[in-house]
């Protein structure tokens, strides 16, 4: 099966979808994007996608090029052009294609909507039973980590020093030595007295989807919940470590630099907060 | 005459150059760029524009698609079949289109190779005479502002809040509350003792072509030169100030935030050094 990708009101053959090379996303990473994951064929907390997708494109201040209601409708043509059950679709808004480059917003451009999707096993993934090993390094990226924009030189150098060390994610190291969050998941840590610690929202991190609804379901589950920094020594002393992100839930950290996160295997808790958000996800995916 | 673009080994008329969708120059903004002016049809400072673009690639691991020497070659060919006389050849290279999209550098990719040409006046640009306004907003960019890459969604939104106030360039303020550089170009001011002064090159700025020229013309004209970082208070008590950049070479600030800088007119030194700039830029231009 040919997959089928959308640009600019048009499905097309993927191999043979483009953009314009005075495309300000390619010229000047003049754009936002989001990932949503599917399951069974639906998209999985897509309002919170929708929600997040509205505020980048606030804060770079572009329009959208259709409203967030025909985004959404062609999200699901999209999954059902590519028969997709399980992987993701991704988005992407940029300031369109203007005939001179210059830096300043041109006057006339019709932004450009990207989407395609992905296949990807999210549910038996092998890093679940495994539990992946992350590499620290210093968060060296610009100051609006809020805004999920596609000027991710930054991440992507990130991920591939982890990548090139055998870890699978990097944890980024703010100049105050806390981790901010990983090069593309939000970072948690469990301490030995069970309490779930994340980072609170604010310009240093992105707002993460999925880690606010995991955050919510072990809320109404009672458990003890800190929105704040952690270090990564604090990280190592802690009982289990995980990260949360659309396209792979909840994934169990083992490692720290070489160094185990509690018996350096997959944790209890991060076990059942894994199986929490995936019944929610399937119970509310649309 | 319609415009010719370059791509990927192909020339082809600019209005239909494309990328594809899964390139990672728009995907994730994972390339690097150059732009060389050009004067009487040939490129000015080029030498230095080829050093910077390999060392921004060494710096994201990206291996060029073609040697250097090819892509002076294609400027050439490029400016010959646009038949430009004054403008800009713009190149970017990119980690190619990998078929699924992950942060980490995908194994097999062929880099993309973009280029094209805009006509520009640069010699006779009404800013010479008038001089320019500029905003002064915080630096919130990345810590690798040396690479010349295209993740530039930050210094977009800079130049836009300056445009917006009726400036032409943004400089923008580290948290020490010095000026790093401009939004696209690099800041000089000049003191009552008509000293010279721009900050030197580091992580912090990007190492610019033209004020690298510039200081050598200043040198051997035996001028004063400071290389350290400057504040906006200090600007604002100078007796010039001026830009440089490869499409604009030098330029008169004479507005800070609305407080006149000197006399609030182009300075004699920045006449001077452009003067100095464009002679050399003529008998250089290959």
């Amino acid at each position: 099966m040919t997959a089928i990708a959308y640009v600019n009101g048009k499905f097309t053959p993927a191999g043979e979808a483009g953009v314009s090379i005075f495309d300000r996303g390619f010229l000047f990473g003049d754009g936002v994007y989001e990932v949503a994951a599917v399951l069974d064929g639906k998209l999985v907390d897509n309002d919170a996608h929708m929600a997040r997708l509205g505020g980048s494109l606030r804060e770079i201040m572009l329009a959208s090029p259709e409203p967030l209601d025909r985004i959404r409708a062609i999200q699901a043509e999209l999954i059902a052009r590519n028969d997709l059950q399980e992987g993701l679709v991704y988005l992407q808004i940029t300031r369109g294609a203007a005939p001179t480059r210059d830096f300043g917003f041109p006057p006339d451009t019709i932004p450009t909507l990207v989407m395609f999707t992905q296949a990807k096993n999210i549910i038996n993934s092998p890093t679940v039973v495994a539990g992946i090993a992350v590499k620290t390094l210093p968060d060296i990226r610009w100051a609006r980590r809020d805004i999920k924009s596609t000027s991710l030189l930054a991440q992507v150098l990130a991920k591939q020093a982890a990548l090139a060390e055998g870890c699978q994610e990097a944890w980024m190291i703010d100049s105050d030595g806390a981790v901010t969050e990983g090069a593309s998941s939000t970072a948690f840590i469990i301490t030995k007295q069970a309490t779930i610690v994340t980072r609170p929202n604010s310009t240093s991190v992105l707002p993460g989807c999925t880690g606010k609804a995991v955050v919510a379901l072990a809320e109404r589950r009672s458990l003890r919940i800190e929105r704040r920094a952690f270090s990564v020594a604090e990280a190592l002393d802690a009982a289990e470590a995980f990260l949360t992100s659309a396209t792979t839930f909840v994934l169990p950290v083992v490692a720290i630099d070489g160094s185990p996160v509690g018996q350096g295997v997959p944790g209890e808790m991060t076990r059942l907060l894994r199986q929490l958000y995936i019944e929610a996800a399937r119970a509310t995916a649309t």
